[in-house]
Order: C-alpha cells, then structure tokens, then sequence
C-alpha cells in the first residue's frame, strides 16, 4: 500500500506485560503452554495498546487466515436483486462466524472479472472457497482449481461425474480433482410439482424453465419431463430465474398454447411473474390456470395473487451445510481428504399447497 | 490451508517460452522493459499452461493486492434488506472494476465479529477499506485504524472535526488521523423537506429521525430543528431507518400529538412505514397528513400509496466517489499525502415532489 503506517508491536506489547515477545506470540496464537496470569497480564497489555496481531506472520505459523471466500456467479445486481442469495448467505454467514472465520464476499460486474477472482484466490487471503450459482459455459471452476483453494460448490457443478474436465482444471496429477457440493432434489422436486398438476386433472401443462446453463434448470426440466414423458415440446420455454424472464416465457407459451391449464415455473420469481401475465390475459388462477413454483421463496410466495403452490427447498440450510463441509475440509489433514468419498449431498424437497395450484 | 496443492510455476512457464523467469516475472507484473515477441511467447505459455501468478509473491514486489474491502458497520441481515447498500455497493463495484481492483466485501453477524474484521484489514489481504453506516458507540473505528489501512468512509463519521478521537485510535504521532468521507448534505436536505412542507401551510409537522447514533440521523434532525425551531419536543420520535421502526414511531407520534398535520421522515423506508400506519388510522395523505421522506429510494418511493415526496441524494454515486478517492490516495506517495487537506466531500440533494406532500 502506498501509505506508510504504523502500529503497536509484538515488543511494545512484551514491555508493558514484562513477559518475553515468545510469550505474547504464544498469547495471541492461542495461548498453549503459558501459565494463566501471564496470559491474563499479556491480554490486558493487548487491550491497553491497541494490539491487533499481525495477521500476515500469524498465518505463516498457523498457514490459516480464518478467511472464506464466497464467489457468486452473477453480477452484483443480480446478486442484490434476488432473495435467493441473501438466504443462502445468511447460512453461510452464521455458520462462519460461529467458527469464529471472515466471509469474505467477492464481488464482480461480471464474468469478465473472473479471472481477477481467480487471482484473489491465488493470492493466499482465504482458506477455502464456497462458489455457487455456476453456468456451465462459465471459466470460474477452472480457475479456481487453478487457484489450489479447497471448495464448496453450491448446486451440483456441470461437468460429469462431479470430476473437473481436464479442459477447465489444472490440476495436476495426484491432486484430488472432486468437486464437493451441495444441491437441493432438483429432479425430484419438479417431479413433485408436476405430479401435483396432474393429480388435480390438468392435462395441458407447461414448463417454464430456468437459464439452462445452469444444472438447477436443467434437472428441474428433467423432473418435468420424468412425468409428462411425451408433452409438447412448445409447452416448454425458457426464462431465466427473474420475475421478467417469467413474464417473457408466459407470454411466448400463451401465445403458442392458449389451451395450457398448468405451468411449473421452475422458481418463485418467474412464477411471480407467470401470474401477472395471466391475470394481464384475464385467466383466473388457479381455476382456468394452476400455477406451481421452486423454492418457497418467502415473502415472495406467499405475497403473489393467489399466493402460491410451490416446491419447498431449504436454502438457508444449503448455505450453512456448504460452510459445514468446507470447515469439515479445512481441518483434515491431506491424508484424510483421500478417504473422503463424499462429492455430493443432495437436500430433500417439499410441495407446499397454496391457493394458486 | 489443510489440504496441499500444486499448480504450474513461474518456471514451467519460462521453460514453456524457452526465456528466463526474470523475464516471465516482469512480463507477469507489467511487461515493463520486455520486447513485444518476448512478452507474446510468455503471454501464450500463461494461457496455454493456465498458469495463475502467485499473488503472495507479486505482492511482495509491488506492494499491492490491487483489492479494497468494503465494511457495512450492520448484520448481513441488514444488508440485503435495505436497498440503500446495494445502491451504495453498486457505485463502488462499477468503480473498483473499472480500475480492476476486487472488491471483498466483509460481512458480519454484528458487531461482535469486528474485532475479526479487524484483523482480517490488519492481514495483509486489501490495499484499503471502504467503511459506511457506522455508528458513534461503535469500536470499528478504531479497529480500522489500528489494522493502518487507507480508508474513505461513507458518511461523516460521528468524532468532531473529523479526527479520529485518541480513545479510539491507536495512530501513533506524526501518523495522518484525519479521516476522509464522502456524504449527502443531510442537513440542508432536511431544512428543504420541513420548509416544502411549512410552505404547503403545515404547521404541526412531526420529524420520525433515524437511529441517534448515525450522524446522518443527527443531521437530518438538526436541519429539523433549523427550521422548526421552537417545534413541540413531542413532536419528534426515534425510528431505526427500518420500515417497522417508521411504523412504529408514526404511532407513538399520533398517540401523542393527534392533531400532527405533517410528517418528516428521515429515510423512505420509514416514511413507507408511517404511510400504512396513517392509512390504518383513517388519516388521507397529503389532505390530512402531508409525508415527506428521504433518499428518494426507488422503487420504493414510486410504489407507496400516494408516491413520496422525498429529498434526493445520489446514493449510487457516493459509492462511486468514495471508491474514486480511496484509489487517489494508494496511487500517492506518502509525501504526497501530507499536504491534502481534503477531510469530506458533501454531495447536494434536491427535493423530488409526488403526490404525498
């Protein structure tokens, strides 16, 4: 940095508890081995000079900087726009900081800045990485191999087999190359959902899906497809997780099928705005439409006119069990990460009923 | 970190473009003095090896990690509920990426984890700090200080002059204490708000002011003052800038002063907040009760029930200068440092009229 600055010292401290600097080192590292009214006289020395360790040297003794990136795939406004995020870091916050470790969010503008967090992660400022929300055409898990941070997907990553493609990775032989993740029952769900639509009589059903690019989307078309085997295949359009890509996606569909008497949004916010363009084309919900969504977004889902059918997933919880295994990771020695056959936990979802399906 | 990982090094890539690692390492941290042939052939093997400069490493040259932290004194919780943080986030991320510096945001669960975030600024992992919403009783301050990183806050921060006060900070002498911000004229926008509202022949205009411990709150308050002098104190009631805390200051204002004919709120989410509460009392805005608000917040002062009227600040664009003077000052020299007298930088507001007042 360009301004030169200053602060107490180890030896400041040191003096004014009259102990050795080895003695506050060991202090402030955590105290093993130093009889308690030392510790408890270095503390209070700490306390009166403004001590803050410095956290560089204390890493290159502990190789920890009680740091964790998380990586987001999207810009920062869409990041701020939907309450999917805000859920999932709000797990991830409260389990960080209940071990007592740093969220460190990183932010872009967009995948042009990729590659910048790919160096940040190289640069030896966090322990792990928890990366959610990837596209499947997207650079960023290669760079984050490359990066050599242990990560946490959010969402089952696209490559096959949970295996990074030698094309994206850099990682050299001998390295374990498996993407850890967590992902909520996509196909299942779906399945769920449709089911639903079809126990209650409806014959036409349609399916907005999510940005395909995504394997959320894709596997919750499966799902659709698991059921309605043989559907039209213009009963199918693509949005892309927003309220408008919702509206766009029903209108297209109104337009090619005006017989439809279901849709399955493949989240909330499109469902959300499914609903505004049929009320727009003066279609009663659910009696001429049923409408069903993916997330139980709340307050979303309830607030919709008619509150909303959809299929329950526990977001928050897939954020706190990303941090749980990336912690989980971090505190194994090399040895034992080999043993570790674990690449995906798969959460179980739920259909909640409401009125509009 | 527990799990040891390999990637391709500086001298696979000088081996790859058959030229010397001295060669690799300038064409890595600049290009400076290299042929253009020779920075072509590094710049292939890079890209072909996948090669990720060793950050820790190039710091050590450059003495930068081209990254500035961003530090809401609130929960996270807070952060993704108020849009005044994206809006404020938005601006500094356009202007961090434009000059590719990463933004890392810290977040925390309260202001118990500030001690962390602390120590997280004192590790050697930003260039700077982008500090806002503090509040007066609140150790951050101090704990930035001591961490001795260069930072631009948000809001002018609560200690007289602008000066760090000796209980806070641990600055040792001769070091520059003199804190930089960027703020909205909070004062002058207020005086506007109450003086829109006298001028429409109010005369019991009530003020709902922010959390006290916010010198925007204060200020907002004082402009309050300014212009109703001798106002009834029972005029006058404390929110916290959240819709609730407008809810429930408007009830508080109307039990004690039922014959109010206008309000001041100190932000639009509490003036979203008071409306519902006046609607529920059957009192007509504006005929009954004229509303202003503050920060001309969108959607949300378009979307209440009348629109707001509302004192503007460019929220968006104080994020933006507060990046732009942070980046200034790393660019400088420390010399330089000394003779800028600049401590704030006071942003206009303008008085946005709908059909609430």
């Amino acid at each position: 940095m360009s301004e030169a600055v200053s602060r107490p010292t180890l030896e400041a401290v040191a003096a004014r508890a009259g102990v050795s600097r080895a003695t506050v080192s060991r202090v402030v590292n955590g105290g093993d081995g130093v009889r308690e009214p030392l510790v408890e006289r270095v503390r209070r020395a700490v306390e009166e000079l403004g001590y803050v360790p410095n956290q560089a040297a204390r890493s290159l003794v502990t190789k920890r900087h009680d740091a964790v990136a998380v990586v987001i795939a999207e810009p920062e406004t869409r990041v701020f726009a939907d309450p999917f995020f805000a859920l999932q870091l709000r797990g991830i916050s409260k389990e960080l900081t209940a071990h007592d470790n740093q969220l460190v969010l990183l932010l872009t503008e967009g995948r042009d800045d990729h590659a910048r967090v790919g160096r940040y992660l190289a640069g030896g400022h966090v322990d792990g990485a928890l990366v959610f929300s990837l596209h499947l055409d997207d650079a960023l898990p290669g760079l984050i191999q490359g990066a050599g941070v242990p990560t946490v997907f959010g969402g089952r990553p696209g490559w096959s087999d949970g295996n990074l493609p030698q094309t994206l990775g850099s990682a050299p032989s001998g390295q374990d190359s498996t993407a850890v993740y967590v992902d909520s029952d996509n196909r299942g769900g779906a399945r769920d959902a449709v089911r639903h639509l079809v126990g209650l009589g409806r014959r036409r059903v349609a399916h907005i899906a999510g940005a395909l690019d995504q394997t959320s989307a894709v596997d919750r078309l499966d799902g659709f497809r698991d059921v309605m085997a043989d559907a039209d295949p213009r009963l199918i359009a693509e949005g892309d997780f927003t309220p408008a890509g919702g509206e766009r996606a029903m209108r297209e569909l109104l337009d090619r099928c005006p017989d439809l008497d279901a849709v399955f949004a493949a989240n909330d916010l499109m469902a959300s705005g499914a609903l505004r363009v049929l009320r727009e084309h003066g279609r009663r919900v659910p009696d001429d439409v049923a409408v069903v969504g993916f997330d139980d977004m709340l307050p979303v889902a309830e607030q919709t006119d008619p509150p909303l059918t959809t299929i329950r997933q526990d977001i928050e919880e897939m954020g706190r069990l990303m941090a749980r295994l990336l912690l989980r990771r971090l505190r194994r020695n090399p040895t034992e990460a080999d043993q570790d056959t674990t690449t995906g936990v798969v959460l179980p979802t739920t259909l909640v009923r409401r009125a509009s399906a």
